[in-house]
């Protein structure tokens, strides 16, 4: 195992030490790294808290701040936090106005989170994201993964509640950008957790998976490496398969990278799927490109579609101020 | 190799039509992909022009936009644009008040853009960025490589280009930003450039390059990986040790990943330097963390800092909008 690390004990506590280091203008360490929570909290706005196993960065910790996450609860890597870190999230930053739980669809995820929020003794409500097309169930998940949609999530409902929506509204229009969303990945390579010290899965030299989870998880079929062209093309006709008659007018084409897959491949990929996706009548008139929801350095990247409307282009547009999300501010 | 590419020969243009496609609110290709220019000149301002090859991105095409660069030259990859390419790109983009040239110290490039500028015919000044402290000379360079440093020269300087400074005092700027900056890289893998197929250099499971270059260039030596700690202790005696007395007061920490690092382990790397270095009393008051100087896939990173004065940070901190840089705004 090659990582830049000290030791696989320590790795997640120094590395939020890092970030909350270099981002201290915006975001405050909990304690005992418990939750990384916004360093500005808003009165009586609805705190939205996310969190799962590390390894995916910058989500989630990378979301917090105006316009987007209050806090997040960093699991150890590709491990569900814990229900009392996911309890003292929410303590930390509830301003009266309830709590939002954005919740990625794996079992220990949704279990931890469904227990902090019997435990609480505040108003909370929960959105759970199932983004990803690949499988109907897999191993981690009962129904379909949560996966890099949920950035989508947690921008639009951000947004929504900077400009004041109550908890209710929150919930209701994550769930409709949960609805309007769909994802499918790729792997060319596989990714090493530190503490298993060995590679999750392996590929032949001429080999990639179709559907990949975020985990490493297996997708719908292992194949020959195959063009981008084609690879695009696999993907786009499973998302828009997946939307049906609902795919049209403008949307949002996220190409997230999986952390060892280049920027220029990840530029190339957006433009073979935006073609794709723009020959089918859809508009795509919101686009994000980089490393944003990662499967440690795996190579590979997913495709993310969200259909817009009036609202959620609206919320997606408006200011956001996070260590790997930024604008208007 | 496994690469997400539809041919070598296209690899280029198709990421640069992706790119330009992604970032058209802040970007518009040139003629026969040329060049990337700003696509809301601003007249009277004087031009920054850069470029280098390919495989570094975001570095230069991400850096296009208010407060940074006005045009960038892609070339193939880990390969000198054009002098035609960069004749071009000025001709684009000059606004009456001369272009100033950025240039990473390689053989390819600095030759390049001198036959670009004799050919100018409006007026052109040159900064040439060395910033690497691993070696005195490599296979590509004559003196000190031009490393992750640039993008800070870029950053202030453009941000003074936008605040009205006149050609020369935005060249003396870049050259005292220059002489202020130093980095060092250390590589865990190699990377593959696409027309070669294979990768570039080899390290065996437990080794690692100290000193690498951004196209895999060999370093100082080749060694045995070592915990995070002690690479940073290495990198920070290295790059403090060559600013000699002159280090104190405030600086900007730059943790810049190579393409292949998890963001987990960038910013566990940051906090290892960031406390090694103050505790040679130097205050870290600026900090970047992330993939901005790649070398492809390569696994590894690159520390630089800069010791910062008044005017540096002011003009760091200034409004910057590029698809890869982007706050204040």
């Amino acid at each position: 195992m090659k990582k830049l690390i000290n030791g696989v004990e320590t790795v997640l506590r120094e590395s939020l030490d890092g970030f909350c280091a270099a981002h201290s203008d915006i975001v405050v360490l909990g304690e005992d790294h418990k939750f990384v929570r916004r360093r500005a909290l808003k009165p009586g706005k609805v705190a939205l808290v996310s969190g799962g196993g590390s390894g995916h960065e910058p989500l989630h910790v990378g979301f917090v701040g105006h316009g987007m996450l209050d806090a997040a609860c960093p699991g150890q890597v590709f491990t569900s936090p814990t229900p009392d870190q996911m309890l003292a999230a929410a303590e930390a930053v509830d301003q009266g106005a309830g709590v939002l739980y954005v919740v990625k669809n794996y079992e220990g995820d949704v279990m931890n989170f469904e227990m902090a929020a019997e435990m609480a003794s505040g108003t909370v409500a929960t959105v759970v994201t199932n983004d990803d097309v690949a499988v109907e169930a897999s191993s981690f998940s009962t129904g379909r993964r949560g996966v890099a949609g949920t950035l989508v999530v947690e921008k639009v409902v951000g947004a929504a509640a900077e400009a004041g929506a109550d908890l209710a509204s929150c919930q209701a229009l994550g769930e409709r950008v949960n609805a309007r969303t769909r994802s499918m990945g790729i792997a060319l390579t596989s990714c090493t957790v530190p503490a298993a010290g060995t590679p999750t899965f392996s590929l032949a030299e001429d080999e990639m998976e179709m559907g990949v989870g975020i985990h490493g998880e297996p997708g719908r079929r292992r194949v020959k490496l195959m063009p981008a062209r084609e690879i695009a093309d696999e993907m786009v006709a499973a998302i828009l398969g997946d939307f049906g008659a609902d795919a049209s007018g403008e949307a949002l084409l996220l190409v997230n990278g999986f952390g060892g897959t280049p920027t220029m491949e990840l530029y190339l990929m957006y433009d073979n799927a935006r073609k794709l996706i723009e020959r089918r009548g859809i508009r795509i008139t919101r686009s994000l490109v980089g490393n944003y929801v990662t499967s440690l350095e795996m190579a590979g990247c997913s495709l993310t579609v969200t259909l817009l409307d009036e609202e959620i282009a609206r919320h997606w547009d408006a200011p956001v101020h996070t260590a790997a999300l930024r604008w208007g501010m």
